[in-house]
């Protein structure tokens, strides 16, 4: 290990200031661009709020782990911030090529945050079984193919910002989980994967936090910006009680599963995302969230069981079931209403069916195949350390003082 | 336990999809509202703190027991989710029927939000003692009962839409309090239904939580929005200053009681719920802080001592104190403020006083018949279930691993 | 310790109720000033994020002691209300003596929390080693020459009313500091003082709160808002990725130490403190929060190896590296800065780099000297009465049940 790990100890710092300082003489050239401010001068609490879900929600989420905490919250932190100072750079580098229009640089970060939120889940996938060094890799190289995806959903297919940016879960997941499927899997003995009942507070903790803030995060850059909160509050509120109900009916004896109930709270607010600003009759948010919900739950029995071993795949803290499968409803959920509201317009009825079908297809498909070469990529010499034995251990990555771990 | 825990399994799930599939169908037919929108467009900030403090605060501020952690946050989250639903469709429905006026959905979720913090109190009472399906009756049963106390106060009392909303703590408290009266008691020899270090410190959490956005919950709906904001905090302030002050005076030893703190520091924001948006004078405020902060310590010593254990309530987190007392100080106090303002004004000043008296008495009773009635049902074989020896454990609802707990 | 721990319990209480007394008597000839609360009707957000960054973010950011938490939490909120009470008051009395303008309450609110930031930097200085009555001794005493020394700046040295505020950083530590020394050290092998992974996460949770809600602290009364902001978000961004960089450099076998990670994550919300409003290139913003990330890590290890030991000062919680170098880089920031925008302009320069100068050195003077004069009176026999064997105990303030703590 001591030869690897002086390796690692050298390449971590090294990396960071790498970035750092293409990212310091980048920012040379940027300037405070003040004349977009005014448009989003009146969403700076919605802004917070969004920022405070992504770093301290997403944070307490990941905290499934008995003994992953301190890098469950830290490893969130840095690379959240790394990957916004990331894409607030690419930003400014296209405006100034003129290939996109200026919108103000609080809305720059508003959008790097949410890009941010894939890569937050794709961490979820592979969480406790990655070092800094390949969190980093594979948060740059997700963020820029996340760019590329959205580029060409907008360029190529028209779809618009705000929703070319809700394709976030939907590839955040899909590309975490073929990273995640080449990692080697844990032993399934191993006890270090579950999560104890105080590492649960701490992450019902986190998932409340998202759930408060999902309104303001489906929201932020709509257009009508109450009615994408209030559909979003509405699928919320119906996928939180089906999980409650669909938790008792799919585990033994009838008990509440935690997990259950973290995943599928949040349920909602995914599968709405894609829909949230033109759905007009709040009852069909409401349907949406109880789908969801219902999808996200019968999804963790049948993957767990079905899928995931058959393939391989060890999803740490079930981004597949809590972020992709209901992405996915949400998607065809679209397609779905389009259809209703464009039936008696036939005409244009195809292409746009197309042309939505096309964007869900291309985001996934991309999503899985870059996720399968960072994965191979991560796993090369020069990037794995890790045994399979130091998975999900603080201690591997932090002085930990030698008492019982939460 | 096996066959009535079937029963228990049985019912849960079905009672919830029951009320879930009734509110979809009623759902049905509400239309987003968008006119009323601009009406509250720009208190969204507000909006979202009243709904971090009632989903986030009560959840932890309840999470006082050693074993309940996950009762506590989860079955607040399911209550509250279930419960807005419900009130948003009633409202909906005398909408519907032109019994009020159209407002805007946000304001309707808004109301609902804090007409639930009345079962969020209530739900402390009976903390540990009940099973998610008498929690969901009581749920719906103590919100029609609200409902119709409020329209009583409003309809034939003259009591404004804000003021009848901020009965909500007066009737919540003895609503539980009621409830919680028919339970049978726990033995006082149990340690289950002590709290410990770490549940004390998530319970802290909670109660900051609630401290810091309760000048938004007095302010969200009042006329005078920022004065009303700003005798909360002053009130805030005082209360939790007294409340050091008198946990140190009263208790062994002169040390500080968690507990204490936790309720007395709230109760300035309950006291002068009533009153905070028609005091000109802080010093106002900050006496009624004084005195809440003073009636719920002092109050904390003499129920525990010389109320409860006569009359056999077992009052889990303690509401009566915490939200029961500064409530009743409230009111008694708005009824000394319209006294003095109205002093010269002898001709109406009787009526006036009537009338506040009465909504108070009106609330009050009201609340004690329908939550006797109610424990009462919950107590009845049907809901049932759970022996006295299973009070307080987190392991009879839900999925827990063998590891110690909070 | 039983006849001086009757002493402390007979002092506690009465000194908090001679203070509210003294509030109230002096609140009574307190209007609400409404004029003045139009001005800043839109940043009520703003004024509750630093509502509860101060309230709820220190409190927890401080809860690093393994048995302390109750303190941490607990005394934070009771300095916190007792001082803002006390400023909002001298405030008011200095608008009635015509001593200063009427800027309306919301604004005296949103200056006393930001003052008293200073007291709570401070009490992180002599965590664990002071009783409540000296807490509130050195909040009052504090807050007071704080007040002079705002106003020495603004009066003599020209520095503008915003700009005054932002010296909070450096008083607080320096003031601490100087008290800290006088108290006996503790013993080298206590084990009290050093955290546990799980005071090290709630820590955190504290950390990720400040680190959030520090864009708006910076901004809340300055001139350009929004430039304020967004610079200390590029600062706060850069050095939490070098805090990263830096802890994996300078710890043993290349691991993240976790104090690292809170204290150097917020260095750059405090460097940038006195330039966030005038800075129009990110880029410089960025530099300074690496800079100051830098010169915490790094101030860490030569303060705690070099410093600290000969001057004999305990340093509980590391306010030095944390909040006093930062600062102090800040304050030469400034006036580099300065140097390089006025340099053209050379007749004003002297004059002008003067002023600075002078106002950073009147500052840490006077921070440092009566710090060290309020340490003296603080270990005078009325008021010391902790044995340093009772050193950073919740058990000797707090009713606290016999079980394992935090």
């Amino acid at each position: 290990m001591s030869s690897n790990y002086l390796n690692f100890r050298n390449s971590v710092p090294w990396v960071i200031l790498l970035l750092e300082a293409l990212f310091l003489i980048r920012s040379y050239f940027l300037f405070l661009r003040l004349d977009g401010l005014d448009l989003l001068l009146s969403s700076y609490p919605e802004f917070q709020d969004v920022n405070h879900m992504v770093i301290f929600g997403f944070g307490f989420f990941l905290m499934v782990l008995r003994r992953y905490g301190f890098s469950s919250t830290g490893f969130n932190l840095l690379i959240i911030v790394l990957g916004v100072q990331c894409s607030v750079l690419v930003e400014d580098l296209l405006v100034f090529f003129h290939l996109e229009a200026d919108e103000g640089i609080l809305k720059s970060i508003a959008k790097a945050l949410i890009s941010m939120t894939a890569v937050a889940i794709s961490t979820g996938a592979v969480l406790g079984k990655t070092n800094p060094v390949q969190l980093i890799v594979m948060t740059l190289v997700e963020l820029i193919v996340f760019y590329v995806s959205r580029w060409i959903n907008r360029r190529y297919l028209e779809v618009g910002d705000h929703l070319s940016l809700m394709h976030v879960h939907l590839f955040g997941a899909y590309f975490g989980l073929a990273v995640t499927s080449c990692f080697p899997e844990p032993s399934p003995r191993l006890d270090k994967n579950r999560s104890t009942p105080k590492s649960d507070l701490f992450s019902m903790l986190g998932s409340v936090f998202l759930w408060v803030f999902w309104p303001s995060f489906n929201s932020l850059l709509a257009q009508s910006r109450r009615k994408a909160a209030l559909n979003t509050y509405f699928a919320l509120a119906v996928s939180a009680v089906t999980a409650f109900m669909l938790s008792a009916l799919t585990s033994k004896d009838g008990k509440f599963r935690m997990t259950h109930i973290h995943s599928a709270a949040l349920a909602g607010g995914v599968t709405v995302s894609f829909t949230a600003q033109m759905i007009s009759h709040p009852w069909i948010a409401m349907i949406l969230g109880l789908l969801g919900s219902a999808i996200t739950i019968l999804g963790s029995h049948c993957l767990q069981r079905c899928l995931n071993p058959p393939l391989k795949i060890h999803d740490t803290s079930g981004v597949h079931f809590t972020f992709g499968l209901p992405a996915v409803l949400g998607a065809l959920a679209q397609v779905v209403l389009l259809v209703i509201r464009e039936w008696t317009n036939s005409s244009s009825l195809g292409y746009l069916v197309l042309l939505h079908v096309g964007a869900f297809c291309q985001t996934i498909s991309l999503a899985l195949l870059t996720g399968f070469i960072t994965g191979f990529i991560l796993n090369t010499r020069p990037l794995k350390i890790i045994p399979v034995s130091k998975y999900f251990e603080d201690q591997f990555y932090w002085e930990v003082s030698l008492d019982v771990k939460l």
